[in-house]
């Protein structure tokens, strides 16, 4: 396509990963490459500062420092959950749009990239169909970033493989923790991990049993399959008179037969008579502990998990900046309106490596992608070996943190704001 | 002191840690290096497992599995919470005396090494006057371990460093995960931390903020102090105020001025007017939640941290394995009844070193060391520079974990056991 003069603007979108800045970094120094790009912006806390005409002046960061976010977690530009909701607030998302696409005239953007989630291809979607709409020439690309792997077409979301490597290893640990202390009388440790509906992060700690059917963790509850509670405490009484002990991996967004997320389930009591309402691991506690009398700890990770840089995967990381690269030699090239996709390419002795394509972004928005019923065991208890062939390459290798007095040293945008040059919205 | 023909039992006591098994290591290689000790032997599960004559015959390890231990966390000989409890059960802890002195008689044990927190060298000083009152020549040496840092004596406890370098990494990787979100709604989130009534693991934390006032974490909660509600509530305003976010970390034994446990109060009701009993964090989230109306996450990191070898500290590794080493050398030149401790040698620019000392075990038996009120900012919100200085030398470097395939590569002891000469108990 004809060369387009003209300003970048990338935001980052949805919830932070230990890898979405690595993804930024990659836009950044690719848009740098291009002289059609003139300035590189970056919008504060999503679209939502863009919306504020609130931009980061990115030429204004040391490349050095660019470079350090692919070491660095969560969204350095900021991020949002805001949508542009057509539906439940219409008049509010035409407003929104209009000023979108002022703030867009005014800097002069024409290139716009998105880092996100299923929500933020969709508004990438929509600012790409209102731009045509309008007439006004924008080349927008969407870069996949979700921990909970859900996104279509692409072979996996950059994000997922950090927080399988980090779940996995901490299961391990806790595993070896409670095996050690485990005696006749048994034990039992609930681990609950993120992922809502999807369980490709519960899944992805598997990996931890290295193919040993006596390792930690011995069961996994996916969400995708209906939460049996007899069958579970059947398996768990099984799996501690084997080895003592048993460790449970819990997706937070695991249902039972009737729908209804366990982790909020108030059908069943405490000792007092009264709803247990704590999330999945505590409820799955009480339930152990009542129904087996089985010693019972739990943990639960929350955004530990999803920000955890010192234990992130190196594949992982190189395939997020990989991508941003890629959605800046998409844009520069056109056409708009794709997402970046991961693309795997089977190696030798299970290896991977990996490409990037582009995959139009009105096939992505609002595509769920979950675990296939096929790479999950019979009994539904774990993940089996395709999964497992599937996920082991993404924790390949080590993101190098530099350490200062025994703790990590992340990198921070200076964050230099860009003139506002509109009256505030 | 006379040299003392015989053989060497090593075991572990109470809750492991990242680093109990390079006091083990520690052990093991020094006393291989002694020509009194014949055989080395580790009991199984402590105390237990030696009252059950389960005895791990150590010398059928490879050295290199030895080795590998410095970088294993967890309690590879296994481990108990079995109590020789007078005051309790005072004709089972009689039987019991009983039956481990026929133990240490059957197998010639003549050097006893107890690697445990305040019950275990309680339990050591229990043994050690009982072989006196016997007349049964035994050398018995406490090694200090325990995450929770409350042993008196000893400058800190192996296991305290490397618990507080994962945390601290653990909040500050949240803490800039829940910045990255936080816009003009402000959020909080709250980190659960272990420690019980002391409070120096939730102390340990401040480290990440590196002398940063806006850093967080922005609130450490101390079971040293009575948690107040209303001050705490008016420090989160004020924090999201400032910052637009608040990280709070929570000691698990915080007590309200009635004395407590927040993380057990009753009095406090969730939207259905009944108790919430789920552990602190999620208390605090409701208060903060139905008080501020500001969202709230929470993380409670459970066995997560005190397991955490991939990212312990090499101050601490390196200070269990000395201490585990000074065991056995105190144990070989007599006399019996010590615990080794560690000995603070002040260095350059905040640095420090270490050696390590001995103390008897009369002196060191359930006292509880406390984190000192003048190591506390007057409001009682953070520790100050006093604990700083002390805190920051043990997260110093960083233990190598051989990785493989993208997870850790712990060892495992093959555990060969001792062949029994008792009937069984």
């Amino acid at each position: 396509m004809a060369e387009l003069p003209g300003n970048l603007l990338v935001a980052q979108s949805g919830g932070p990963t230990a890898v979405i800045n690595a993804s930024l970094a990659g836009v950044v120094q690719e848009a740098g490459r291009n002289e059609c790009i003139q300035e590189i912006f970056g919008g504060a806390n999503g679209i939502l500062g863009i919306l504020n005409e609130d931009l980061i002046d990115i030429n204004e960061e040391k490349a050095k420092t660019i470079e350090a976010l692919r070491h660095t977690p969560a969204a350095a530009l900021g991020t949002c959950r805001y949508k542009l909701d057509f539906k439940g607030r219409p008049e509010q998302a035409a407003a929104d749009m209009d000023r979108l696409f002022e703030v867009l005239q005014a800097h002069e953007i024409r290139y716009f990239i998105y880092i996100g989630g299923n929500d933020s291809q969709d508004t990438s979607h929509k600012i790409h169909e209102e731009a045509l709409k309008r007439g006004y020439e924008l080349r927008v690309v969407g870069v996949p970033k979700t921990i909970d792997n859900d996104l279509p077409f692409t072979d996996h979301c950059p994000g997922y493989g950090s927080v399988i490597k980090y779940n996995a290893t901490t299961v391990m640990e806790v595993g070896i923790d409670v095996a050690s202390m485990a005696t006749e009388d048994g034990a039992c440790c609930i681990v609950e991990v993120m992922g809502r509906s999807a369980g490709w992060i519960a899944a992805g700690t598997v990996l931890a049993k290295r193919g040993n059917p006596a390792s930690p963790p011995h069961l996994i509850l996916l969400p995708e399959l209906v939460f049996d509670e007899e069958k579970f405490l059947a398996k768990v009484s099984e799996t501690v008179q084997a080895h003592r002990y048993c460790v449970v991996v819990a997706g937070e967004g695991i249902k039972n037969a009737a729908g209804e997320e366990v982790g909020a389930d108030k059908t069943h009591l405490d000792a007092f008579g009264h709803p247990v309402l704590a999330g999945v691991a505590e409820k799955l506690k009480q339930v152990v502990e009542g129904r087996l009398k089985l010693k019972t700890r739990t943990a639960m990770l929350g955004y530990a998990q999803r920000a955890a840089e010192h234990c992130a995967s190196l594949a992982d990381s190189n395939n997020a900046f990989a991508c941003g690269e890629a959605a800046a030699r998409a844009a520069v090239a056109g056409p708009s309106g794709s997402m970046v996709k991961i693309v795997r390419e089977a190696g030798v002795d299970g290896s991977a490596s990996w490409s990037t394509g582009l995959q139009p972004l009105a096939d992505v928005a609002n595509v769920e992608h979950l675990v296939p019923r096929e790479w999950i065991t019979e009994d539904g208890f774990l993940p089996n070996e395709k999964f497992i062939e599937y996920a082991r390459p993404l924790i390949e290798g080590e993101v190098a943190v530099p350490m200062e007095n025994g703790l990590p040293n992340y990198a921070r945008l200076e964050g230099v704001r860009v003139e506002k040059k509109l009256p505030p919205r």
